[in-house]
């Protein structure tokens, strides 16, 4: 069976009642939704759903275009980096797809989003067309506002709908990716240079692991810090190696890790590595939980 | 939807062709075969499969019924203590089900194997009628060769079928239990005695962990020793504990953990419990696997 997860990200955080009409227009079709949430801060909602791909693809068309209908940009304000009322829309291959497969539905999504609404669109990640869109940050450099001149660039054709600014919608952009975790570790200190320091250490562009985006992050109400990571392909960078040399550099200041978060979900797969390395069982895989057997084949 | 386990052992483990015969008893019904394992060396079987508890119990009726017609239990020799053809048979309530639901199956099959086969059966686990047959090495005591006798001891009156021997097929224990889960750790040394000194510390009976059963045992073909045990109630003795005192005993000596064995499977429940304890987050649980989301409700 095979399984698509959607991880829309909309410019708009503080209407409760704009969960509502989401969940309405998901409801619709056959996906389960996992998460739901809206930070007032970012002004952000982020809607997390997986299913059949057909239904997810459905689904995604149906609650973006909702969105679209809701949102004006030209009132949005929010501390979150965004170009577009439907900011960007990832796909992500869970069971039995390839990344093939997830690219093919992302770039179908982004041009029938396109026409139909009349939004410039960009592809990113694995559906990019251009190693210079890869990255999110990238494409989203200058943010909303800026983008009437990046629409302007050459560099910056998109990749569909019209080459003209939408100021209501603005840009929206649409890829497939590897399920990323966002896992945080918090230490024992309040110390916000140490924080940041350490981050620098454990993520990819400080010298450290290939796969680690990381940045040290003050948490008022907890009176400590925090070292808040991305992990972007689990699979090469696993939880534990991230977690380990965090620990291996707060040691050189004397500093333990006071506890763990684990932001939304996590793929089965990148608790194999945990359950392996931490009880120190060389071949532990998924087949050896009782309840891998009960997934649908 | 509920889902019961059973895993029954048998008293035959050299004859390939037993193995087909259980294989082809159970793939008439609708359950999940996990595993179906043979040991010369014990001269036993162990199948493991999973569904929903009416074909779970049709398949358990199927396939021991089998096992009655081809062993002879005059002719067995092996390593392991048992007191039957068909020696063990215990059911395992694995989803949406409470242990009462999967003690009155263990009765009913009991019964009617008992009757069918005219084979004396005891209840044990939670499905015992005593508590002087919760433990199975009690029932078990005297083995095959000793059942005349004990049949005709007052305390041992049957559970259900007759009270008399029955020399081609000998006694089956019935009964419901809790998930256990079969961990070995592997050190670093080939001392026994220090194994068997670590065995005793962990385990209830030398005065360590509740639901710890441990044994040490040589590895010849490693060269090392270990550390074997069952954990029978992974909820309130998990994994992770029964690890790290190993651990933290086998320093005393300079020891470490070469590495660990996870026999047959583990319920994801027990997994929450190791990621919410090596990667310290409190609040871990299984909701955060993305796959959980795809199994039946």
């Amino acid at each position: 069976m095979k399984i698509l997860q959607c991880v829309p990200n909309f410019s708009e955080g503080r209407d409760p009642n704009f969960l509502k009409e989401l969940e309405a227009a998901l409801k619709q079709f056959q996906v389960k939704i996992l998460d739901l949430s809206m930070d007032p801060d970012h002004n952000r909602t982020v809607a997390t759903f997986l299913g059949p791909p057909d239904a997810v693809e459905a689904a995604a068309m149906a609650v973006t275009s909702r969105a679209v209908e809701l949102i004006d940009m030209r009132h949005h304000t929010g501390r979150h980096p965004r170009i577009g009322a439907v900011d960007v829309v990832p796909f992500v291959p869970i069971r039995g797809m390839t990344m093939g497969e997830a690219v093919e539905i992302a770039r179908r999504f982004g041009e029938v989003f396109a026409e139909k609404h009349q939004i410039p669109v960009f592809y990113y990640e694995e559906a990019c067309t251009a190693e210079s869109r890869r990255n999110l940050a990238d494409v989203r450099k200058g943010e909303y506002e800026g983008m009437p001149q990046k629409l302007r660039d050459p560099a910056w054709t998109v990749d569909a709908g019209p080459q003209a600014f939408n100021e209501k919608s603005g840009v929206t952009v649409v890829g497939a990716r590897m399920p990323l975790i966002a896992f945080n570790v918090n230490l024992h200190t309040n110390d916000l240079d140490l924080a940041k320091k350490i981050a620098n250490a454990v993520r990819h562009s400080g010298g450290g692991l290939r796969y680690v985006k990381a940045m040290g992050v003050r948490l008022d109400d907890k009176g400590i810090v925090q070292v808040s990571m991305n992990l972007v392909n689990y699979q090469k960078t696993p939880i534990h190696r991230a977690v380990e040399l965090i620990k291996a550099e707060a040691a050189r200041y004397g500093v333990l890790v006071r506890e763990c978060e684990l932001i939304g979900t996590v793929p089965l797969e990148a608790l194999e590595e945990v359950v392996s390395y931490y009880l120190q069982i060389p071949d532990f895989n998924a087949k050896r939980i009782i309840e891998y057997h009960l997934l649908p084949d």
